[in-house]
């Protein structure tokens, strides 16, 4: 037996092993998938111990069921996992879980699993590195120059959100992304002649992508190392490989679903390790030769790691001012003093809409902030997301722009988008990355989002049109339950600022993060600067901003309800009420906060009101009475919309009047204060 | 002027002037289609004065954006608006709001402006379409063959639910189906050249679809007319028809984005007026010539309709079982004593995991529902989808199964069954459509779930593992945001059932449902069936299952907590605490029941502690203290991380007691009561 195949049978008996210690998994894949992966893995440059280093080869399992594959990689390549490590796989605290996780899983680059979701995150770490080679290589220094390879199956290209990335990436021509589709024609339905009989060939040609075929993806090695040199050399298009596999390979149910998601029967794991020449007795048999094999490639990844660090050595000499950004980039560092181009409101400044008071941070902070790389999803002249002077992430041949842009016309491209801007922040270099949409198209993206906040990749959602306030577009555009939504998400901020403060608060908060993605919720309509607001208050997520001593009731309020709120204040104060107003720009945040700064905002024995022009769910963790919007909008002018839905001084001071009577008499405890 | 040139330039002006009048909308597309839609709806069969009858052809526009250009039609067709109706666009209540929406715009099929979902929706009106027809048709009686029509633009062909939907309908070989897609080069951004080069038509071919091209939209009708002769000869796959059009036609500013979204300019509407040959100074200006000639081609439709009726009186004589059932559809009727098909339990029963019994629901209704139609987003063997004996829906040629089959293989796209289950539901004959994946997965969809509860599609979700007990696939596959999220759209139900029964009254409430989506949660582990439940107890949405008398706490929880409240209640009560539980399997359906019910299940004076591993988010409108799961979960075996999480007896009992200690010599409040 040759090294390679002793290779192969080690990484497909050791994820079959696993699959079985775990009593839960899918060996269908790995079996299918180990040749591929084991020429792709002896292609790629990187250092197990050091898997930060910025110009690594990167790896995206797309079809993330198919784990066992990638922890076996892994462990035979030496990343930190033990053999115990990879015999824990799937039960509880391993290293080893049932779906790679960024962050928990040594070498994992992004996490995977929800289909559809790596192959745009490989397209976004293609994107961080173009941009990232055009912005610091030089003709006599080349900094970066790394490839992304990603596995993709059948679901991954079933899911829309794969397309819309891929279409992206052929249009970017992202010729630095190598994918491998596994085209074993089995679904969790059995044969993809069920529900996917389309030309994917022809599809990806259709993108502008490179295509390349390996007929034999079972056995024939040798082929798919002339695959990986082909795409290559491929100048002007990112390359899908399809590779053709048996699910299953070697097991007596290969080729069929039956062997997708379930362990193998125990006489099957017998005569498939008999097969590939491994004793069927023995599990979790691992050659030394192979171990050995496979450090001798890394050794080769070292002497080029090496290499690379001379390179930026000599870079920082030549190139002092580009090389201490480097540096300070490649720490996780933001700029000293960054903060200080955030802009300040006071009351005297002129009433603007919050999205395009973020355009004027993103103005601000676009000069300051070489890592800050955004776009938004075909609603540029709405969201106001581009910076002025910024140049479009474009190749260079359209004219349109060049590969230094930081500016990303996504188009009608919400949930791709999402996925790419965590492919972009995975990439390292301290990305901070964001994206455009109405808040109501967020909820297109929350595949995305979700594994932004599990993933902790801090990027950053600038949603305008955030309610009814949208006005005209109607119910259709206008979010109700997006904000509640997100607010449950666990370790995602979602903020919706009152002013100007409260939107460079926020940006402070998102900027400054390094594992929480943030969600920014604008108005289309003008909002006025607050008297009371700063961004050292709103840094706190939610503040007093209206004080009353011994008030009769407090409204909790966020973004344009603010305004309404401090207006409602002002009218039950003639009439003998004593109102004071809070303003929560963010709950996460908030959360964050001392239990004794947090009552002191929303204290005892006070009635708490709130406001918001949003599903009222979730904010009795804040008020003991809601006033929100437990329906869809309407269709007409803002202002009409809001007064027809009761958003006025009138409407809030019904409300405010009838919880200061309900609670007259009553002990009112606060509602932060728990049993647990 | 040619009637079909004055139709057109009528079309154009009074679409310009209902944007003019709204001060609001988008102009480009009406004016860049009047020709096409002027030329679709000449050959369409529909009657406007019975807008239901069930073989008429549909139109779907899918940029709703270009609603203006509808309206226009729908109006000059002589549907249910006014002169009036048609002025008040864009303004609050108005018959003609920001995008169509159905149920509230006579003639609107489908709701339409969130992009891609149109086209989505279309191609389940033809899945319907060819369902219907398949069981209905006989060889001497041809009940159903209306065409599918939609319009889309770039930004659908963006959105990858789009791409989902048409892959789907290239392999079904939908024939009935006929799409325009509006090449006009343009969208929000600027040139579709910044973002969308791909090569649609290479893309659609690769789906199976038939192509054609109409080189000029703009003024070249015959070859319009032309197009949908050649696509209605296609016997094996649905069409897209390629019609290049300059966006804002006649417009001084046609053939930029600049006329894509806001009205235009006083001079260039009266240029453009007198351009078309008509008054620059008159507005809503409609030729009584127009009006007489779409009436003429209304007279045609007519003729069918009452040939149709005819044939159906026919029908029923020849086929008298299968034409009262299909009157019953008609009439949106169940079958009398359907529910009693619904499987109920007793305590003795064994434990079944929810989705096993949502299995046996529809392996009992599929005989007694032939309405009942749906499938899996490729999870069929875990999601248990498939009624026994059921036939795929599968063009005959596949020899997978036919036409007249129910069950349709979705593939891994959830968005894309999910707006095709909301046009499955718009054909109307009372199709009840459902759609299974797992909880999580549910959120790739919400696009179109909003989209559900807003136009009042009944469709049912069958979203299994519901929560950390789906166990080793860990935090990727695990809801815990997904319930809140859902929870908080208006007019959807949300059930999580504990047990058989509830399962019953889930599927008891959504079967019966006419303006209601329901998302079912089910568990992939066994539940025990429960003391005190009943499917009648479980149709109110919440009800007390362990009853004691003067209760020290009440327990409310749902789904697979409700066995953990029942035995957490018991050792309550052996430590001397008196404990009852309450079910809340369905939070919407509750809140319908009268306030004296309600508060009969959670009373003043006691103090309720919720139960749910879920984000606790919401809870508060039902609880006073929550115990949730404000973090994601893990992967591991399900008992495992619930213990790893608390949500074990011991866990639950120590919250319990320290609710009650805190809430001792307090004034409780049912959270039931409220101010206003």
């Amino acid at each position: 037996m040759s090294i390679d195949q002793l290779s192969v049978a080690t990484i497909r008996t050791l994820a079959v092993d696993m699959v079985n210690a775990g009593n839960s998994g899918h060996p269908g894949a790995p079996l299918g998938l180990a040749p591929l992966a084991h020429v792709v893995f002896s292609k790629m440059k990187f250092n197990p111990k050091n898997p930060q280093w910025i110009n690594r080869d990167r790896f995206v399992l797309s079809n993330g069921h198919a784990c066992a594959l990638l922890y076996s990689m892994l462990y035979l390549y030496g990343y930190d996992y033990t053999l115990d490590d990879v015999k824990s796989f799937r039960s509880l605290n391993s290293k080893t879980p049932g779906h790679p996780e960024r962050g928990h899983c040594p070498g994992v680059e992004v996490t995977t699993g929800p289909l559809g979701q790596g192959i745009c995150n490989a397209v976004g770490l293609a994107i961080a590195q173009k941009q990232f080679a055009a912005t610091y290589n030089k003709p006599d220094f080349t900094l970066s120059d790394n490839y992304t390879y990603c596995f993709l199956g059948d679901g991954c290209l079933m899911e829309g959100v794969s397309g819309e990335a891929s279409s992206l990436a052929g249009h970017l021509k992202l010729n630095n992304l190598i994918a491998f589709w596994d085209d074993n024609k089995i679904s969790i339905d059995g044969s993809t002649e069920v529900a996917f009989t389309e030309d994917v060939v022809g599809r990806y040609k259709a993108y502008g992508w490179n295509i390349l075929e390996v007929e034999d993806g079972n056995t024939d090695l040798e082929a798919m190392a002339k695959a990986i040199e082909e795409a290559k050399k491929s100048t002007d298009a990112p390359t899908l490989v399809r590779v053709k596999t048996t699910i299953g390979y070697g097991s007596l149910a290969a080729g069929s679903h039956s062997v997708h998601g379930a362990p193998l029967k125990a006489d099957d794991i017998k005569q498939l390790k008999s097969q590939f020449g491994f004793d069927p007795e023995k599990f979790f048999n691992v050659p030394q030769e192979v171990l050995d094999y496979y450090q001798s490639k890394v050794a080769e990844s070292v002497k080029i790691e090496n290499k690379w660090n001379e390179t930026f050595e000599a870079y920082k000499k030549q190139y002092p001012e580009l090389g201490s950004e480097l540096e300070r980039r490649l720490n996780g560092e933001l700029p000293q003093g960054w903060e200080k181009a955030l802009p300040s409101f006071t009351p005297s400044d002129k009433a603007v809409a919050t999205r395009k008071l973020s355009e004027g941070v993103l103005d601000a902070l676009y000069p300051v902030l070489p890592e800050l790389v955004g776009g938004s999803a075909d609603l540029t002249p709405s969201n106001l997301t581009k910076a002025t002077g910024s140049v479009d992430f474009q190749p260079p041949s359209t004219k349109l722009g060049d590969y230094t842009g930081r500016y990303i016309r996504y188009g009608v491209r919400e949930h791709g988008m999402g996925a790419i801007m965590n492919g972009i922040d995975a990439f390292g270099g301290n990305f901070k990355a964001y994206g455009g949409t109405f808040l109501n198209f967020v909820s297109y993206a929350v595949g995305a989002v979700r594994l932004s906040a599990l993933s902790q990749h801090p990027v950053i959602w600038v949603a305008t049109h955030d309610s009814i306030g949208l006005g005209e577009d109607g119910p259709t555009h206008q979010p109700v339950e997006t904000v509640a939504h997100l607010r449950a998400i666990p370790n995602l901020s979602v903020w919706r600022p009152a002013d100007g403060n409260e939107v460079s608060a926020a940006y402070k908060s998102a900027i400054e993060s390094t594992s929480t993605p943030h969600v920014l919720a604008l108005s289309r309509q003008n909002l006025p600067q607050l008297e009371g607001s700063s961004i050292e208050k709103a840094s706190k997520g939610g503040y007093a901003l209206v004080e009353v001593e011994n008030p009769d009731l407090i409204i909790a309020a966020t973004g344009s309800e603010v305004e309404l709120a401090v207006n409602s204040a002002k009218a039950l104060g003639e009439s003998g009420k004593k109102v004071g107003v809070v303003s929560i720009p963010d709950f996460f945040t908030f959360e964050k906060q001392s239990d004794e700064y947090k009552l002191s905002v929303l204290p005892n024995g006070v009635p708490i009101l709130s406001v918001e022009v949003l599903s009222p769910f979730g904010w009795s963790a804040y008020s003991h009475e809601q006033f929100g919007l437990s329906r869809f909008g309407a269709s007409g002018k803002a202002t009409d919309v809001y007064k027809y839905l009761n958003f006025t001084v009138d409407g809030v001071v019904e409300r405010a009047n009838k919880t200061i009577d309900f609670y007259k008499g009553k002990e009112v405890i606060s509602p932060l204060n728990r049993a647990f």
